[in-house]
């Protein structure tokens, strides 16, 4: 296959300038300020995949984003991939760390990325990753080289739990019937050693909101006297964890399954160094749950974590002011057999119980998503390091992923098909933060592994 | 003294049109985005005494934002009564709960205000009340009948800590020589059951800031894995209390006066319907430290309260991140002996002390004051006592405030005289919140009460 290598050389610059025009557009899908560019970026997708060679597109509406559908059949006969991926992304925010506009993508060279990496919000959560497959799609109808048939899908409320998906699916089962699912929305351990990811973790997302008295108060006046939403919202949240850093939540931790100390130890061997860890966060140390260490706090353990909080004065300078309600945003990171709305159901339980006499509470589940493991004696995993043991030269090593793609438990519950997580990002990549970036490299890298991996997974299939 | 209820009546229109015109400049000094709205504001001030009858007025530049001085001198050997009073005013946020613009000053009608209140940011604390005096000084120029000198000091910075008031007094002691001082900052009981109030709480406020990881991170990758910082935050402010609701910090209590229980009998004698203060608040309960009642809780107790708070994702929808940063703004109420800068001190050990690792803590002091009492046997006391008695009919009730004028005690330290705080506000009148608003029958009730006040004072001086 040295022509895929040949071709990518060949149109590299165009690539590269197709997704900067994907990524100028800004589509927020948790901000509806943003839902115009939200839209223009299915049709965008829509136009893309066309071009590159799929017979049939359509926008699907659903009660939320459109989902944009395109497919290549070839022959009934022969296995059908099914790519999914999103093209929403999350909020910019904070803004003012950006070094550049999150949407006027430029490239810049980084220690990681010698040959350049592409800043702006999407980068490779999820338009660079996702555009990888229309580009893989480009070269294999361009040299004739698609060995089965292929279709996408691919959404736009990813970053907001996905909501529509779930209806989407279920509705059509028929024209999504595929042989295996394949997503390129993790990352990999470097450029030098690519992974795949085996195991996800699965998430409730809920807003709390913890109200005092009706109205704002001065401090002075009535400081000491009135149970103060802030404080009593730091003291409900700080009584989620107990000394050991585990979650006090009753029954949180029924369905966990505990690792033998075999697998632990199999983990273990994965390369990680807890120097260069903290090193690359400016940590003088790291933390969490009592009895594991960073990569299995991070994976194979459920978390609690405050995304966000607000409440009172938060401007410049001083006002000495009660204020009327406090609000949190919190997430929680579920391991397998975990069932994320009952987790759910459990924290309201929990988190309205321990409000104490002076507040009202509400809480309110945003959304959620079941965890996930992967076996990796199956074709598609198979497959799929084949592939980027030909691009990479070694073997790809299976990991348990402390994020959550919810929708992996929803595919195989309605298409009954296992999902391959072929990611080409990097840990360092900043998605969800400021100066998110893609490289070059990673980019390049995986429009050549991917239309391998097509061809192992027939070969496989036969 | 019937001559100034009917140059009240007379007037009345005009004294109010003319507070309106005041109120509509939102010299916010918090906010340096309305510096020149304060600035504004002097000049309006400056203008209002020399049209009030002052012989001589000036703006006199501070380090921070102008103090207006003004004085009318009829006699060196007659007293002198110094009037304090401030013309910035508090942050209006949160502006949506504001049912009319906290700057487009209406005249509404309430329960408790059935002849109508003011209604805009500033309308009590101070502008109303601080006009109060100006036109009492008009009525008596107009009707010469001043006993004695008046000074003026009106100043921009009192809802940001009166941080360049110190450095004026200190350069100013012949200039603002005076034999007692006035202020109307403060509130009274009802319309019917005048009060004067005798003690303060000192204040110290500070800025927290709580760092983790050098970048927001994906909390599905590091979740569990890092000391996140809004968790870590919430977890040191819920310590700042112990399960009875005292504040731990070592030291905190150590010059806390404790009242004597004969004392705390004859507080409990202040008119107070824990039902009613509950129902105005739209509370069930309320919530404060143990071993004390709410009107001891809010007077001659110390308190901590977060004033607010923030960090992380607060946008509309649910974005999966972990801060870099969190941040709280806190109070802490003193009462008498406590020491501002000292309590800054053990707060700023304590917290920096109790972070745990994986974060670092920095604290910023705002600014602070000490508590202060007054005595009730002064002149001044009595002179204001005999003032309110005549125009309310009923004598006036010494009460402890929960609120701080730090300059009191930088008044009594630098120009070695007495305050005497004559508040015409309500508790209901919701200073520093949204909807604030100043009765029409206080700013005219306190207009004719003034006079008598100066009236008394002269002749008890004599």
């Amino acid at each position: 296959m040295d022509t895929i290598k040949a071709y990518v050389q060949e149109h590299k610059e165009r690539f590269i300038n197709e997704l900067i025009e994907l990524l100028k557009i800004p589509s927020v899908s948790a901000d509806t300020a943003y839902s115009q560019d939200v839209i223009d970026t299915s049709e965008a997708v829509k136009a893309s995949l066309e071009k590159a060679g799929c017979d049939f597109v359509e926008i699907c509406d659903t009660p939320g984003y459109p989902i944009v559908y395109g497919e290549k059949i070839i022959d009934p006969n022969l296995p059908t991939v099914l790519v999914y991926g999103h093209y929403d992304v999350q909020p910019p925010d904070p803004i003012e760390l950006w070094t550049s506009p999150p949407f006027e993508p430029v490239i810049k060279k980084t220690e990681i990325h010698p040959e350049g990496a592409i800043f702006a919000r999407g980068a490779c959560d999820d338009k660079g990753q996702m555009y990888m497959h229309v580009k893989a799609l480009e070269y294999m109808v361009q040299s004739n080289t698609l060995p089965c048939n292929v279709k996408f899908m691919i959404e736009g409320e990813e970053e907001v739990g996905s909501k529509s998906l779930g209806w989407f699916v279920e509705r059509n089962q028929e024209k999504l019937k595929n042989d295996v699912i394949l997503i390129s929305d993790t990352g990999m351990i470097s450029n030098q050693q690519p992974s795949i990811t085996t195991g996800l973790r699965g998430l409730s997302y809920v807003e709390v909101e913890v109200t005092g008295p009706n109205r704002d108060l001065h401090s002075g006046l009535y400081g000491g006297a009135v149970a103060n939403p802030i404080n009593v919202l730091a003291k409900m949240i700080a009584s989620l964890h107990d000394e050991n850093n585990h979650i006090t939540i009753p029954g949180f931790y029924d369905n966990v399954e505990e690792l033998s100390l075999e697998e632990r130890a199999e983990m273990a061997k994965a390369p990680f160094s807890l120097e260069k860890y903290k090193k690359a966060l400016d940590l003088n140390d790291v933390y969490g749950e009592k009895g594991y260490v960073t990569n299995e706090r991070n994976s194979i353990r459920p978390t609690l974590d405050v995304n966000g909080i607000w409440g009172g004065y938060t401007g410049e300078g001083a006002k000495t002011v009660i204020a009327s309600k406090a609000f949190a945003k919190i997430s929680m990171r579920l391991v397998p057999n975990q069932d994320w709305e009952h987790i759910t159901e459990l924290f309201t339980k929990h988190f309205t119980s321990i409000a104490p006499a002076g507040v009202t509470v509400k809480v309110n589940p945003h959304h959620g998503g079941q965890g996930y493991v992967t076996p990796i004696d199956s074709i598609g995993y198979k497959a799929a390091n084949m592939a980027y043991t030909e691009t990479f030269g070694v073997p790809a090593i299976p990991v348990r992923s402390g994020g959550s793609i919810p929708i992996v438990a929803l595919f195989e519950k309605e298409l009954k098909s296992k999902t391959i997580l072929m990611g080409f990002g990097l840990d360092s990549d900043a998605i969800h933060s400021p100066n998110e970036h893609f490289g070059i490299f990673n980019y390049l890298k995986g429009i050549e592994t991917i239309p391998l991996f097509y061809k192992y997974f027939v070969e496989l299939s036969k």
